[in-house]
This record gives C-alpha cells, structure tokens and sequence, in this order.
C-alpha cells in the first residue's frame, strides 16, 4: 500500500482544511483501488462530523464563559450578521482556491439560474421566524423546562427526515433515536425538570411548532444541497448564506435598531465575542458540510454527542458537578449512537 | 384452523394454571401441525412471564399497602419460612394431580438421588447469605442509594448468565440489557438520587458482593431446572423449597428465637400478611417455571417491567407522582424490551 504525501498542510480555514483533506485522500485512494469511493466517503462524513462536534461542544463552553464573565452587552441581531457575513467570506475564500486549482466549472461557477436559488431563502427564513418565536415562548415555560422542551428537536428531525427526503431508517435506528432523545434529556434532568408537567397548552403548542421549524429548516437544507450532488458545496453555501445575512439584516432593523443607531454596530464586543463569532461561523460551515456528505441524523447525533462533551470539560473548567442522571443519560445516548450504526440498513 | 376449547378453566391455583394451560395449547397444536413445538414453548415461556411480571407487581403494591397500614409487626423470617413451605405444598397438589392424570414416571416421581439432589441446597444458601449481607450494608448506604445500586443485579446477572450458563446473547440484546439497567435506574432517580456517589468503598464491595449473590443464585437455579429438561418442574421444584425451608428455619433460630419464642410464631399477622405471603409464594413458583421455560433474562426483563407498571397502578391506587425521569426510563426499558426480542440470534 502506498500513501501518498497529503498536498496542503498549511490549510489556515476549516473550509479549505475540510477540502483539501477530502481531495488528497480522493487521490490516494486512486492508487489503493477497490472500494475507495467508499472509504473517501466515509472518512470525509468522519472528519466533517468530528469537527461538528467539536466545534459544538466549545460553542456551549463559549456561551458558559461568556455568561461568567458578565451579561451579553452586544446585540445578537448584528453578531448573528456577522456569523453570516463571516460564512460568505469564507465560502468565497475557498472557491477562488478552487477556480485556481480546478479552473470554473459548471459545478463550481458562482453565478445561479433563478431555478436554482429561488429555494435558499427558506431555510433562512424557517430559521428568522423560530428565533422570533423563541422571544415569546418564554412567557410560557421557564428556562428549564425550555431546555427539556428543546429535545423535540431530535424526534421532529428525525419524524422530518422520514417524511420530506423520504430516506429510511431500519427499526433498530429508529430505536436507537428514540433512546438519543430520552438519553440526551435524562443527561439535562434536574430537580426543577418535572415543572415542564406544568407547561401550559400554548406553552406545548409553540415548543411543539418550533421542534418542526427547526427540524424543517434542517431537512430543508439537506434537500437544497443534496439536489444537486456535483455542485460545489461553498456555492450552495455562498448563496445560503447571502440569504442568512438578508434575513438578519431584516432583524437588526426590526429588533435592534434603536440600539445599533445610538451606540453603533459593534458596541459591547469583547474578545469573546469575536471568538463565539468565530466559532458559529466556522459551526454553521460545518453543519453545512455534514449535510452534504452525511444527514440531518448524523447531525443530530453530532450535536447531542456534543452536549455530553461540554459537560464532560466543564467538569474540568468550571468544577462543574455531574449528576447520576447525566451519567445515565450518557450511557443511553452511547448506546444509541452504537444502535445506530448497528442498525444500519443493508 | 381449529382450536379446541381449553379443558381445565377451573384451576385454582397458578400452578395448575400454567400447567393446564400449556397442556391444552399442547394437544391443540397437535391438530395446528408444523412449527407447533415452537408455538407451544412461546406460548408457556408467554404465560408465565406474564404472570411472573403481575405477580411481581402486586407484590410491591402490597407493600405499599403494608406499610400505609402502619409498620411490619409480625416477624419476616416466619412469613419467610411461610412462603417457602406454602410453595412446597402447591408443588405436591400439583404433583398428585399430575400423578393421577399421567401415572407415575421417572421424570415426574419424587424419590430423588444423592446426585440429583446434591446441588439443590446451593441457591438456597446463597439467597440466605444475601438475605443477612442486606442488614449489614444499610450501615454504608442509605436507603435512596441501595434502591439505586439494587440495579447492578441486572448486570451481575447478565454477566453470569454468560459466562457460567455459556449462553450467548446477540451485541443488540447486550444493548438492550445494559439500556434496562440504566432504564430502570433512571425511573428511579429522585432528589437524594446522587447521594449514591458518596458511597464509601465498603459500600461499593458490599452491593456489589450482594448483585453477584443473587445473580449467581438465579443463574444456578436456572442451571439446576435446566440440566434434566424431561424432569417434571414440580418434583424440582419441591426440592428447592424444601431447602428453602430448611434455611429459612436457621434463620428464624439466628434472627428471630426470642421473638417467636416470646411472642408465638404468628404475632402481628394480618390479613395483608397473609395477601403477601401468597404473592410471593405465587411469584416464587412463577420464577421457578420462568428458568425452566425461558431464562433468568427473561426474569429480569419481567421484573423490571413489573417496577414500572407498579408506579403506574399506585398512580391510581395512592395518588402516586410520576416523575419525568420515570417517562425516561420507562420509554428506555421499553425499547430495551424491543431490542430484545429484535436482536435475537438466529
């Protein structure tokens, strides 16, 4: 067997490290023969689900740290901008290697047919409308009932998934997404969960309906990326994105106008805001990728997996204390990531 | 198909219930034909496992009920020595109805050998030597922290299962079985739940002595019922109990002497009491039938099955909380049950 020298190592983007991991393993596995479209696959699903997953996982340990060091003094419409802008730049970033090394392609060419993109607002605009909901539900169910509520998410994806891009999963998957849901809720249970009983019908109503949007949004870019399987995954991002930094624009105005016109678009940022920022740009990259070479399953998994992770470290960084349940909820969700690899349908 | 009517409905006792029961499923799958030898073992091992998790379950309602109606009075190791030879007598009823019906074989005399008999006492002995350890190890656990370490029973069973019966179990029921211990324990979590940690080593060594006893027991009982499969259950059966009286009697001597002796052998019975000792004497021979025509995971699923349906009924009979750890681990169990029988070996 022969490996051949991995090209570029000097990648400074998870965007372009992703690529050109992906590339370079696709030539050598030209020279190791049989069933290497397989293992290419496989091992870009790994690397693009790993990274999810760590980047996940600092995300929340981000939010911890930065809630630690005192309350938000930023508006989140304009971080939530430059999230956006950030994605767009590096999408673009990566092309214009790509049109360097590959020349343009129909694949790889910026320029869309109204067809094409007439799709890509959606998703962007699912996401607006559940994060204007998210103002709201808090009027009727407390913030630890919320954080239980939020574990909907993974049965609407997975009921999303079924339903809308119509791909199966066998019964020992379905078992096993079951058990992702309880695990992962069990790992949150504290002594205030059971006051989610107490959650009003309105209260079940909006959570219920922002599961689906979530869960919609997901599938939806899923379906939008995967339509086109030859098409360069930073254009289907690029244009993605232009329409997340649309939509939030429209928040700013609609949220945060006074704020952002008196004190100006950047007051109350610190460094770590510009980390968070950072890594929710180089997150949503990620997401984007999973999509496109694995699913909203994976991803789902990914996140979850994530969660444990974050408690796991904040053991260490902030002498967090695990619970019995979070020790539980672990291994069920361990046993379900297990099943659902077991399971997988021939 | 025809099936004919079942001839003994009149059976007082579970005993002849079950045998009555499977017999007449016998002779009518006579005339079903094929794959009939099959249905027959699926429909006993059916039967009473169902009566084994009912059983099981009005069991801890009345104590429950016991303890509502005020403390334990009368003394545990006569009820004990009750249970074991009510158990005896229901082996011999059935016995001489099975004589008068069949005659008198080799499989179904009571006359035993040294070498048959030899390894009986065995499961007794060892429930006895728990039976004293679980006075002893309230000095390092309380009783919130001995609820939740009980659940290492289901592991030390499994474990024993495996390597003393040599019986394989297929990676999903592993799965299955490791979700029914954190099932279980998650139903059961509540506010002093994670005071288990704080179980000193001593405690540890104890519970987990006390789950290899009792998973050692059940698995030897299982290999003893096993190992002459033509052997009637009952004649087995009255060997064991007769056993099981003979250490129950130690025991009242060790624990009990002045007592009985002050007192009289049924001081403090009531009415409860007498419900109780013919529930478990009726769970007792349920087990016994349950290793013979399945297996002590079978056991374990019934009665980890039967806590959980017990909580549900004493929502209704005493106003009992159900908690939302207690949906977690129930939905966990139920889908551990799933695996299974999905994951069976073929």
């Amino acid at each position: 067997m022969e490996y051949r020298k991995i090209k570029d190592e000097d990648d400074s983007d998870i965007e372009s490290s992703l690529k050109g991991k992906s590339h370079s393993v696709a030539s050598s596995n030209v020279a190791l023969g049989g069933g290497s479209n397989e293992r290419t696959n496989w091992k870009r699903k790994g690397v693009v689900t790993c990274a999810l997953t760590i980047l996940t996982s600092s995300q929340s340990i981000l939010i911890v740290w930065s809630k630690r060091a005192g309350k938000y003094e930023y508006s989140v419409t304009t971080a939530n901008f430059l999230v956006e802008t950030l994605k767009c730049a590096l999408s673009l970033i990566a092309l214009t290697r790509i049109w360097k090394n590959e020349g343009v392609t129909d694949d790889n060419r910026l320029s869309t047919t109204y067809d094409e993109v007439k799709v890509f607002p959606i998703p962007a605009a699912l996401y607006l409308f559940k994060n204007l909901l998210q103002y709201y539900i808090f009027a009727y169910v407390d913030a630890p009932g919320y954080q239980i509520l939020k574990n909907l998410n993974i049965i609407s994806t997975g009921v999303l998934y079924r339903i809308i891009l119509k791909r199966k999963l066998s019964e020992i998957q379905w078992a096993g997404f079951i058990l992702l849901c309880c695990g992962c809720t069990t790992a949150q249970l504290n002594s205030n969960s059971d006051r989610v009983f107490q959650t009003s019908l309105p209260g079940w109503i909006m959570a219920i309906v922002m599961a689906l949007l979530s869960g919609f949004a997901g599938v939806y870019t899923e379906a939008i990326i995967k339509k086109r399987p030859s098409r360069n995954i930073n254009v289907q991002n690029f244009w993605l994105y232009v329409f997340g930094m649309a939509f939030n624009a429209v928040a700013i105005v609609i949220q945060d106008f006074d704020a952002v016109a008196n004190k100006g678009f950047f007051h109350g940022y610190s460094f770590i805001t510009v980390l968070m920022i950072l890594n929710h740009a180089l997150s949503g990259i990620a997401v984007s990728m999973v999509m496109k070479y694995a699913d909203n399953i994976v991803k789902v998994y990914s996140t979850s997996v994530a969660m444990l992770l974050t408690a796991v470290v904040s053991v260490f960084l902030f002498n967090f204390h695990l619970s019995l349940a979070f020790f539980l909820g672990s291994t069920v969700v361990s046993v379900s990531v297990y099943l659902h690899s077991a399971g997988k349908l021939r």
